[in-house]
């Protein structure tokens, strides 16, 4: 039996209180698992003083995170305290003092993962992070590991529970993304400040770790498409429910012609697709290799215990020494290396566009002359009868217009749009959504 | 850089082959990903003149397989030829030259695997098997490994692609079971001899392999309940799907009470879940961990490079040096520990049941009398109004009467079983599943 491992953890929070638990409840099946005891330390948390619902020795805490990181007994640090700063400078230090780190910080990892990789290297320490991404989806390391015979063609997810969640009941209960998003946050699916989650930033964020995974290649959510699903309306669920679609924030890096191809966008999937029907606050990750063919991870992609899992499962991964012989062969965030990006302009798929015109005629010709021009073709059009108004002498209220397109680029919709924007019979805004095939 | 790893290949069918094309076409993708090279030194065929649709060298073939396991520059044996012997004395002596072994046997496993391991344990070889459960899903090592912080509650699984296929063709084509059955061997998703696959052994002994390994639980196939999809009828699939469920042939294993409940049957699962949803030659695993709670893994459960994309991923763990250090704390096989068989007498679930009735006043009354006095209450009857005959005095046929009870027990329900069988108004035989709630 190889001596105990000696665990740090940086922050006590949601995910913090769930690793403890499971370190301190289920010590001896780890230990069975391990071939080693794994057993905290040491613990920073910003209050030694405030009142926690699982029992863990006064002693271990501290609110020096510096304790921590140069704790002569401690042998992996766990950085679960998020956002870039002190994560990254304790990070270091961790390093620096031995320490091999495991964190859950995507944000931390995305903008400062080749600074952290090369100085683990350096120091002949290893970095993990099962729970970056999707939570208790070991989706790491079958990326990492389990894929290893395969050249991965494409990954498309749902890495945000909350959006998922919000899509999934707006459609169900034929609610507004607003009532819908305060039910969400009163049960906890979103936190108070949902910016990240419904913007897709922390969808983009845990893709560019996939990404660099899978793919070699070092991006940052700023350098692809994003957009998120705050702009969505009821209206459009439903007609796209109406043509046998759902509307998913997904989650897209594939590789087309020798370069990458990466966006987060709300997007369109027919109904009976594996990845449309994962409904709630479920994640799910398809990946396709060009030996394995499509496969399918789902799960909890967030919550204490399915994040505490992961990164307990890091934990005992290095307590097996698997960790350390996987870290040099992943050789991550490397600078050179890896697939170049597809520039957004030449990103090809179907659109999904939803305008509100004015009811009158000609103008479903006037749209399609412009769209025609820039050899965009028409698919499907819905427009529905508008209600009857009693004033034939009023102004009849603008009519929604949707067109399903067949393939084009993002560049020449774009162009398209800069000319409709000026069609006096639109009235702003209008919706684009792509359609995954 | 370690020096390069030398394989050994036993067999070259349709995964042999496979393996052979991933290690010979890219063989520069393995190399960076095992931090060594992956060569194959030795092959065993039946033909060594046999043409094949891949290049690899004509010296490297031999019809002697002992060649093979007793080679100096083989490090690894990959065994591929399946069925028990010469595999399992191949196997030995693989082990006892000194050589680690990757196979995707699962009935060698399910036979021999405590003999097996233990010899490798004396020997200090590993032996690896992703591939002999559920194909390109990396199962086993999120099984053994990711999952390593979680006491898994339960397995629920389809892991048979050809009566998958089965199944949802008869309902989505309203088709026979024989008529589905001939072109799945059409189309080579069945065997020229589908038994094994249709009658529930595939499925029973890999989760088999994957109870020892969930739940440390040493069984048999011959231990627990076991049916295949061979008798079931479109009408079955047509009354569950009336219902709102699908019939799948699910493997089952889960921690009831202390006990280990494990069975491999057509069941029925509401329409909604994500298993129910899984079609075609697709497996899908759902495994429920105490943290991460429901997980689920899907993908192509065989075939020539899915099945040797899972070889190639533990020859890539064996290189890098992680399957050496996972083998001995998963310590499987080993003759004590883990959860006691369920009785399959104490199985509680719901049923469906179709019985053929003589279409007569009271026969209903008759069944539902004998089900009562065995505590088996009904939740639902379907009994659809029976065709007009244009003979008003000739006997009418027997009418299908369905009906799908509360809870009860397995052995309740062949008690009650035991006694309907002598009631005059039923035809035999009558169709019985499980439900999966």
């Amino acid at each position: 039996m190889a001596e105990t491992l000696g665990i740090g953890i940086l922050g006590l929070g949601t995910v913090g209180g769930g690793v403890a638990r499971l370190l301190t409840e289920h010590a001896e099946r780890l230990e069975r698992r391990s071939g080693r005891r794994l057993e905290i330390r040491r613990v920073a948390v910003r209050d030694v003083e405030k009142p926690r619902s699982f029992s863990l020795s006064r002693n271990l805490l501290t609110d020096d995170p510096g304790q921590v990181v140069r704790a002569p007994d401690v042998d992996v640090v766990v950085e679960l305290i998020g956002g870039i700063e002190p994560a990254r400078t304790l990070i270091i230090e961790a390093l620096d003092h031995g320490k091999h780190v495991v964190t859950a910080n995507k944000s931390l990892l995305c903008e400062h993962g080749p600074e952290l990789y090369e100085r683990a290297r350096r120091r002949e320490r290893c970095i993990a992070f099962e729970a970056a991404v999707a939570g208790g989806i070991p989706i790491i390391a079958a990326v990492g590991q389990s894929m290893a015979a395969n050249q991965l063609q494409s990954i498309e997810a749902i890495l945000n529970g909350t959006s998922n969640f919000i899509l999934t009941e707006m459609l169900a209960r034929r609610a507004s993304y607003r009532e819908i998003l305060a039910e969400a946050q009163r049960l906890g699916y979103a936190e108070a400040d949902p910016t990240m989650d419904i913007d897709g930033t922390d969808a983009a964020q845990k893709l560019v770790l996939l990404v660099q995974l899978a793919f070699g290649t070092r991006i940052t959510p700023s350098q692809f498409l994003r957009r998120g699903i705050d702009t969505l309306e009821l209206a459009d669920l439903l007609y796209a429910d109406e043509m046998g679609y759902r509307v998913k924030l997904l989650a897209v890096a594939r590789i087309v012609r020798g370069r990458l191809e990466v966006h987060v966008e709300p997007t369109l999937l027919r109904a009976d697709r594996p990845i449309a029907k994962v409904d709630g606050a479920l994640n799910i990750i398809a990946l396709r290799g060009d030996a394995v063919g499509p496969t399918w991870f789902s799960g909890p992609g967030a919550g204490a215990l399915p994040t505490a899992s992961a990164v307990v499962a890091d934990l005992v991964d290095i307590a097996v020494g698997r960790a350390q012989l996987t870290f040099p062969v992943l050789d991550l965030w490397r600078l050179n290396g890896g697939y170049e990006l597809l520039d957004a302009e030449h990103i090809a798929r179907r659109y999904y566009l939803r305008f509100n015109i004015e009811d009158r005629p000609g103008v479903l010709a006037e749209i399609a002359a412009i769209l025609g021009r820039h050899h965009i073709s028409i698919a499907s059009v819905i427009q529905h009868e508008a209600p009857e108004i009693e004033d034939a002498a009023a102004t009849p209220p603008p009519v929604p217009l949707v067109i399903m397109t067949h393939r084009t680029t993002e560049g020449q919709m774009r162009a398209a749009e800069a000319e409709l924007q000026h069609l006096p019979a639109l009235r702003p805004p209008h919706v684009r959504m792509p359609v995954s095939d």
